[in-house]
């Protein structure tokens, strides 16, 4: 039976955000972001390598996925362009597209670190899918060929793209002399769809599919190649394929394994096709992996990957707080997958995530003034995890910057019948094919108060689809001042069906109070304890709030009550919670270990800000998770 | 001012333990885990490696530090030789002895790696000392030299020690032509003053003077030697010398830094020297030394080192517990350099630390049958650590073997004045130069009543100094039936001096009560939490007992009332502890967060084992901090 993607989501290019959380955020990676990441992509020598000169004993020998880098920033600067003309950005894309064309070689083909840097040259090519990402790297080059093509009009760098692909088609597949390989790095199978939509040639769908097939299939590819390479695959350095998700075929995969961010871009590209082809089989096997993510390995902020080993999964329920690996590019994929699941059936479970992953694990990964970025997003810290202005392996800035210049795509959707609204911020919609604008009046996440002034061109009946929040227990619907109390929610969206005139407003007024929210029993870092939520922000305590150290002598009483306090001037404009809260006394006689006394507790006032934007103040503590008061303490 | 070391170790060939903790220990040791380990030794490669047979494209290159497995192999060998007369161990000795002695180069080098491996061969010998350990190879082979000598009177390996000394002496110095460097791994400081103590060449101890003088001194030689390879210095990958205690010259460092073993090998060196030389200013820096590491950064087992990366030290009061590190070999060192420090003055704090390494942080590196081991020592585990036949990196399988075997020289110590007792367990010891005999009758750690029995050839007048152990906080003592109420310890003993006969008999009854045990509030992991200890032993909960998990559901109400109960039958003959405490409840419902609501919880009867046997049974969770009930929690 096919599958149909209902919903199709309204581009970000027809949505724009003049709220508080998002659009400054927005501007600041248009402004301040992409020139810094820009500036280091030069300055290491990123953008250098597509030049070519790079010869043994030069400094700087271009990575195995540098491409990729200076290719996501040219996705995410297309994305500011799109929505913000820039003459001199413009020109800058052109300039470096320029560069990468003529790096391409007569074949199509493209990756510098196999044209300057492998001794044998380009003969070794495609000789470790498994380890040295070159399709991974074409992947992301698709990508921002799409990107800028859509931005500009331009074909300079999707015409690059093609060739590279048309070359690449001709070399993987199940044909005669071809390789029946794929990628150790998922990511070109979901940006051939991108390419395929764009220039609607089949054969690049058909290679995407051709990829996701073949992926574990036996017998198993990265043994034949490591063989041939004089390798016992057995040696392979994370043990089992499950790290790349290519143990079993990836329909029959249950559970998701090993590296995140390459699990995220599988599963996206599988939600693709799905969608492209209507394969049932591949959106069921999406649906059971995400019961494996969701309800059993993410993290409260939507980051996913506890390990740093492998930069990824372990086992159900095992989620440490300051070790968490998080890679933020994790949760960059967390979005993408689930933003893709929703526009099936628009079913608010993928919302929630995608939701809590935007608002938490995803921008956590970004300093608020643009310029230093998270690889690991912790849920506690001792005092020792900063954001850098750059990494060695650079996979997270760029990321996060195409996804922020795009925030708005995840915003809307449109299906045969109406529009829906996903996500809640200040700022105007246009949908271009219904002849419809939205505005929506609203401080969220601040504030659960969200007004939609809708406006077509014509008054004309359609179906309005408001996302009711996961995190929400109680709202109120009004439509031009009349409550719609018998309207039931129905998978985490409420359906208002009339015909709309231009000045219709829905009042959408979601309780946003804090809550204290537990996991699973099966957590066993978590147990006794709680974390601190209102609307969809996570929330921490920071040292820079509160000087207690370790913060852990804190602890939260269940009947705890909190104030909320919007601070203008805190952190880019944060509301805070405060509250009187436990502290355990610091006195202590004795080394480092003595028999157990009863410890004193005293009342304590707290502050706890938005988990997004730690660590941008002076070096501190945070945590997330705390022990909590039992439920007969008094304060 | 020259400090002097006051008090002489008696050595474990004059021990005869015959008690039910340690005897059964020392008896696998020799009858299972020495042959096992042989059996790994010979099937690696390690042993043929002296045969210098290796050629390029051979399986099992000589890894860099293979030679010193082999060596702590014999000196564990030796030790179980000079306490059980073997007939077949002393062959398989001499045989392994003589392959070795054959690979010795003329000029008296020995290293299979530098001799077979290495391209350029010995061309390349010392030439990387920071990261190359071929000088703590050779302090291993001087301490099995120095242990074969003495277990057996063969000089067999003693003499191809004292060549490879020479050459070493000939090569390394502040003398023109030489070598102004030291090893990156200390261990041939302490071994050399052993070969001075065995063949009262000083040459030895200047030498070993010299490494520990040198360390750390500026021009940096691991700077230069790096430089000399044309590597950057600054591309160490440990960042810093801390890793290897050079950062500075040891006699201006404070604080414990880096990898835990070298650190434990270099203090014991530091401790050996000022023993020998009487260099306050050494003792000195260990004293302050030792304070940073038992006041701020020793697990309650006496492991240290919590961090993989570096296997070793962070920062004060950093001691997580899953991923607690917590090397065998580290926790072997702290008793090798507390065993040191004790010999100063007698004071009872170095023999704490001792004793809580002994019997809890290193014996758990070993399974009870003497077959598997453990590398990582962590204090709470979801079920998957568990103990190895061998390790690619196989330092502490024979670490653990030449301590067990040799536990007996821990117990006793004599000064010009008397005897000294340490530790506690059934057994005999003969103090040949006092022309006495002790007699030890006692289940200690089992139980605190141990009973004394004095045998001097004829009576005279000395003094016994009796360990009163530092979590005891309440004892008697009498003598022939006499109370000793006006004895008061002192650093941590007791005193009698008396005329003594043969027969006298002292009883020390060392109250030994069940203790919740806190860590120091900066421990930000164990905020909250506490553990179970009885005498010198940590307990911890295991599910192969406690059928509840995660095992973290589990709190210990501070009033709990336990019960011992001995379970000869149990993992070797342990005494449990027993007692209700509270357990969570796992009802859920929701996801994986949902809002807090109260947990009800339940009493439950858990049963404790020693931390040091854990992980003999089925595999599953261990854990041994357990969140603690407030105070007035009932049952």
């Amino acid at each position: 039976m096919a599958v149909r993607r209902k919903l199709a989501p309204l581009p970000f290019t027809c949505v724009k955000l003049s709220d508080r959380f998002w659009a400054p955020r927005v501007e600041v990676n248009r402004t301040v972001t992409l020139p810094a990441e820009y500036a280091m992509c030069e300055s290491t020598g990123r953008i250098a390598a597509f030049d070519l000169k790079w010869t043994p004993g030069d400094p700087n020998p271009p990575h195995i996925f540098w491409d990729s880098d200076v290719a996501k920033w040219i996705e995410a600067a297309s994305y500011a362009l799109a929505t913000h003309p820039d003459r001199s950005l413009d020109d800058l894309l052109d300039r470096v597209i320029a560069r990468i064309a003529k790096a391409q070689q007569p074949d199509g083909y493209l990756n510098t670190h196999y044209i300057v840097f492998e001794r044998a040259g380009l003969d070794r090519r495609w000789t470790n899918l498994r380890d040295n990402h070159e399709l991974y790297c074409a992947g992301h080059l698709i990508e921002a060929a799409v990107a800028h093509y859509q931005a500009t009009g331009k074909p300079t760098l999707l015409e690059v793209a093609c060739r590279y692909a048309d070359y690449i088609d001709r070399v993987f597949g199940r044909g005669r002399g071809k390789l029946r390989g794929y990628c150790g790095h998922e990511e070109i199978e979901l940006a051939l769809v991108k390419l395929y939509r764009v220039t609607a040639e089949r054969r690049y769908l058909r290679l995407a599919q051709y990829f996701v097939d073949e992926r574990g299939r036996k017998p198993h590819y990265f043994d034949i190649e490591a063989r041939k390479r004089g390798e016992d695959p057995a040696r392979f350095r994370f043990g089992s394929y499950e790290y790349n998700q290519s143990h079993i075929p990836v329909r029959e995969q249950r559970i998701v394994t090993g590296h995140a961010v390459r699990a995220m871009y599988l599963y996206s590209a599988m939600a693709d096709l799905a969608g492209e082809t209507g394969d049932a089989s591949l959106l069921a096997a999406c649906e059971r992996i995400w019961h494996s993510v969701v309800d059993e390995r993410m993290y409260i902020t939507g980051g996913i990957g506890p390990s740093a080993s492998n930069e990824g999964f372990t086992v159900a329920y095992d989620l440490p707080d300051e070790t968490a690996y998080a890679e933020t590019c994790a949760a960059i994929g967390m979005v993408f997958w689930n933003h893709r699941m929703l526009q099936f059936d628009g079913d608010g479970r993928y919302a929630d995530v995608m939701e809590r992953a935007l608002y938490n694990g995803t921008i956590s990964g970004v300093s608020l003034d643009g310029t230093r970025f998270f690889y690991e997003n912790p849920l506690a810290s001792p005092g020792d995890h900063h954001r850098q202005p750059w990494f060695d392996c650079a996979c997270c800035p760029p990321n996060i910057a195409r996804l922020i210049a795009s925030v708005g795509g995840y915003f809307y959707s449109t299906d045969d019948d109406g529009v829906w609204a996903h996500l809640y911020a200040a700022g105007d919609a246009v949908f271009p094919d219904r002849s419809l604008t939205i505005a929506q009046i609203t401080d969220y996440p601040w504030d659960g108060r969200v007004t939609l002034r809708l406006t077509p061109d014509e008054p004309r009946k359609f179906t309005l689809h408001l996302r009711i929040p996961g995190w929400c227990a109680r709202y109120t619907l009004q439509v031009n001042g009349s409550p719609m109390a018998n309207l039931r929610p129905r998978n985490g969206y409420v359906a208002i069906t009339r015909a709309w005139r231009a000045g219709d407003e829905v009042l959408l007024n979601l309780d946003m109070p804090v809550q204290l929210m537990r996991a699973h029993p099966s957590v066993r870092q978590m147990t006794g304890r709680v974390a601190v939520q209102r609307g969809p922000l996570v929330y921490c305590l920071e040292s820079a709030d509160n000087p207690i150290s370790p913060l852990d002598r804190i602890s939260l009483p269940l009947n705890m009550r909190w104030r909320t306090e919007h601070r203008p001037e805190l952190l880019g404009g944060v509301t805070v919670l405060r509250g009187r809260a436990q502290v355990d006394d610091a006195a202590w006689r004795g080394g480092l270990y003595a028999p157990a006394r009863p410890v004193k507790r005293k009342s304590v006032e707290i502050t706890a800000v938005p988990y997004c934007v730690w660590d941008n103040r002076a070096p501190g503590e945070m945590r997330v998770w705390f022990r909590v008061e039992p439920e007969s303490a008094s304060s």
